[in-house]
This record gives structure tokens, C-alpha cells and sequence, in this order.
């Protein structure tokens, strides 16, 4: 369903999308994202050795100067002489060796040996790393949405936000019933954060899995949103700004409803329509007994 | 500089409005940006045990909520009974103590064994576990920037960003000279990969310090932007978006000029007016010599 378009870093979707009640197919173009495992290699006078870093979820392309970057912001590397070469191994993943004689910092290293032993050198090994195995099957078809009921989310969200407006720097993730009541909303400065704290207070809450939930959230959605939301087993997730491919990808594998741009009255459905109710054309009791 | 105001989550800070070529000092909301550690705690028959699972930047409230979540999405634990009780040390950290008998998958404990041993439990210690050694002195006062220079900024980054007109699901960084021409761009999912990208390039290309260029970013600014400009000696950060308190604090500490909301002809000063020269008043050459 997804094919890498001629212009890099962008790939091109099938979408509906919607506008009032109206529904339109087309293409659409939305930002690739892919893991990039780091790994750093060094000589120490006895041998090669080579160590994986991170693993991060970028948009592919200058993976060389990412790679190089993030070990030098995060205090890895001092210098550009510290680097000996820079390796691209396949399509995610990227070898930054160190100069002889450079010295690595190890309770720096420490902090970023998080990437478990498993993870390979490939991109379907890395993507396998950052993937958690779900605990829910999400059904298929319910709940039911009409259009109408999504497009009056955005306007809920804001009005319920009191923060966003104080200080326009803040994301939202908010919990709705498919009548679009709003249930739960939280605020943080990581939309990641602002998701784990609406999941973590319906875990608690015995709530799980949201099977009967709309998931709102004010921004951009990447693949960690929908991996979070699919593993509370959330049905359908609804984002004011642009989805990324993995976020597309993720909610396709897990049979989750995915809208983009949802604002103004209209909003894209980048995966499964099922879920959402084509408007009935309006019929007057007359023509209906006609 | 910062003081904490009654609502939650939020902090009160002095900032120099510029709209157009006047300037006036007010206050200002931003949303607080604060670590958190979370913390794991289970007895396995013989004995309390307590890890470090990570350490979030995020807003303060509802942190039990957070850490019960995290835990959950990252597949730490399977459900609400897993949980024996949720303890808050201080203002920033959580443990979550397990009931007996839940096995931890040491794989993905693993993980995210990623904080290193010095990281204590109180605010401070977690704050400084999350910051890296900086290398460069940024020298005050220069670069002087005219708020017309700032004003053209996100128009020409704008017009660069091919990739954004298409998706809207795209992150830009790009670094300036102080006339306001372009000098480099990237683009990411990830905003802080786009500025690892910029940094690495420069760093390869011999260019470090940054101390003749201004940092736009596209979207807001948090904690780790300021930390990766400031390791890369950037003297200026102006972002589309809003600061986060604690970018506010380390832009202050590292002597950056921070501004924020930087479209329409306007922008936020919320650190150090000094590079910003005020628009001096018209005077016509007979004023001038009466």
C-alpha cells in the first residue's frame, strides 16, 4: 500500500479523505519514518570492538551526519578527529569508527546501552527492537464513528485545554466515547508522556483494553503513539497534525483506525474506513413513502 | 527568574515582546519541563530490589499516572494487578513497587538500563544525569541581529522546506548567518535528529563553534534542543514555536539568546535582549545637526 516516491524521505498513501460529509479517494504524500541504529566501532590495541549506541527514529537521509551528530551532542565523541570513518550498514544502520587512541567515556556509554542484544545490524531487526508485543486484539468495525462526530473532537480538545492556550507549548492526549463525549485528557510537554499518563490512569482503573475509545492527541502522530495506543488495544486514533509512515504502517498491522488532520471540518483517513459511517443522504418522509 | 504561578504545570516568566520593529517587557506563561525517574521496585524472595528504568522529560502532575503507563507501554508490566503500590520520592521520581511473584523480563529491563549509577533520586542529581558536559564558552553580545533580521527568518526557512508543503508532518532545523542568509537546513521526523543532522555536518565539515550562526527550528523548543545547541557553541535559538521552562533555564545558564513564536513579524525574547540591537528612530539629517 506504501511506495517510495522519486522524492526522498517522502512516500506516497492511499487516502479518503473526508470533507463535511463528503468522502473522496487519493493519493497523499506523507514523511517516511524508520529506525537508524548507531553503533560506534574502536580499536582498543587488542582487537575491534563494536558497540550499538541508540536506536532512533528518523527520516532517512544524511544518516552519516545524524549519526556523527548525535554522538557528539550527547558527549560520545569530542571532536571531528575523533572520527577515523563513518559505515552505513544496509538501509538503517550506521558504524561511526573512532580514531586510535580515543578514549571512550564509559558511564556515557553506560547511559546508552539500552538496545538489547537481540537487535541486528538490518532494518527489520531494528524495527523488530523497538517493537513491544501487544497484549489486546483490536476488533474489527466497531466502534462506529460518523464524520460528524470526529470533526467536533478538535473543538472539544481546545476548549477543554486550559493550559494550551496559556502558554501554546504544551501537546494533548484526550480519551472520547464514540459519541464524542470527552472521557479523560492529559497535558505534557512530551506527547509521549501526555499518552502514557491517560494510559496509565485507565490501567489503573481497571479500563483496559479501550476497545471502546477514540484517542485524540494535538500534534504530530509517530509510530511510538500508535504503538502505545495499540498496546491499551485503543481502537481509533485521531491526530490534529500529519501522521508518519511507521505511525501508517503500525496502525495498519494492528487494525487501528488512523485520521490525520483532523481540523476545520475535515479530516484525512489514512488507514481503514470500516470504522467510520458514510453519511446517510438526507430524505424527507414524503419521498421515503414514495 | 522563574517563578512557579498558581496553575499546574505552568511558570511565569519576564520575556521582551517584538512586534514589528517595538519592543515591550511583560510576562509571559511557558509550560514546565522537568525530568522525572522512574523507578521499578520488587522483592524476588530474598530481598527489596530497586532499578532505574528511565528518566523523562516532562511535566510535573499526574506522575504515578506516567510511570504505571510507561511501564505498560514499554511492556515492563502486563497489568494493574502487577502493581503493588506507586511511590513518589520527592518532586521528581516515581517507584512503582511490584506485587510478589511478577517475573520482570530482564530482556527488556536491558533496555533501558540506560541511566548511569551516579543518577540519583532527588530533582537536582536527576537533572544533572540528564546533562552533558558542554565545550564551548558562548561569548555574550555577539552575533547583533537587527528584529528585522529575526522577522525574515521562518519565511525563507519556509521556502526552503520542499518536503513540509507536501506532508505537514515534518521538523526543519536550519542554521543562519547573522545578514539572515541560509546556511544549512534539515528535516526530520524527530526535531532532535534534525538538529543532529545540522551538527554533525558542521562538525565533519570543521565549522564547530557555531558561534556566528542562528538556529531556527521549526516547532518548539525543549530542554534537549537548547543542550545540543549549546554543546555545538550556537549563540542564537529562535523557534517557530514555545520554549519549555527548563530551555528557558539552560538557555539563561549557557549565556543563549532565546526566542520564541518567531512568525507574523513578531517574536518572544525569553532569554538575553542583549543581541537583539533596538531599532534605532528614524532621524533625518537637519534633526541631526540641529
Amino acid at each position: 500500500m506504501i511506495k517510495v516516491c522519486g522524492r526522498f524521505g517522502v512516500k506516497q498513501v492511499d487516502i479518503t479523505r473526508v470533507i463535511g460529509g463528503d468522502a473522496n479517494r487519493g493519493p497523499d504524500d506523507i514523511s517516511v519514518e524508520e529506525p537508524l541504529q548507531i553503533n560506534v566501532g574502536w580499536d582498543d590495541g587488542h582487537g575491534f570492538n563494536e558497540k550499538t549506541i541508540a536506536i532512533t527514529m528518523r527520516t532517512p537521509g544524511d544518516d552519516k551526519h545524524l549519526a556523527v551528530g548525535f554522538l557528539f551532542t550527547e558527549g560520545i565523541i569530542a571532536s571531528a578527529t575523533d572520527v577515523e570513518s563513518v559505515k552505513v550498514d544496509g538501509t538503517n544502520a550506521v558504524t561511526v569508527i573512532l580514531n586510535r587512541g580515543v578514549r571512550l567515556n564509559s558511564s556515557i556509554l553506560e547511559r546508552h546501552s539500552f538496545v538489547s542484544s537481540s537487535c541486528g545490524a538490518c532494518g527489520k531487526r531494528s524495527i523488530a527492537a523497538v517493537r513491544i508485543a501487544r497484549r489486546y486484539q483490536i476488533a474489527p468495525g466497531l466502534p462506529a464513528l460518523t464524520p460528524d462526530v470526529v470533526h467536533v473532537l478538535p473543538g472539544i480538545l481546545r476548549g477543554a485545554q486550559a493550559e494550551f492556550s496559556l502558554t501554546g507549548g504544551i501537546h494533548a492526549s484526550a480519551l472520547f466515547n464514540p459519541q464524542g463525549k470527552l472521557i479523560a485528557l492529559q497535558e505534557d510537554v512530551g506527547r509521549h508522556n501526555a499518552l502514557d499518563k491517560l494510559i496509565g490512569a485507565e490501567l489503573l482503573a481497571g479500563n483496559l483494553p479501550l476497545s471502546d475509545r477514540i484517542l485524540l492527541v494535538s500534534g504530530r502522530i509517530s509510530f511510538e503513539l500508535v504503538q502505545k495506543a495499540a498496546i491499551a488495544g485503543v481502537p481509533v486514533i485521531a491526530a490534529v497534525g500529519a501522521p508518519s509512515s511507521l505511525a501508517v504502517e503500525l496502525a495498519a498491522e494492528c487494525g487501528i483506525t488512523l485520521l490525520g488532520f483532523v481540523r476545520d471540518k475535515r479530516f484525512n483517513v489514512y488507514i481503514d474506513c470500516r470504522r467510520i459511517l458514510q453519511p446517510t443522504p438526507a430524505v424527507t418522509q414524503s419521498s421515503k413513502v414514495a
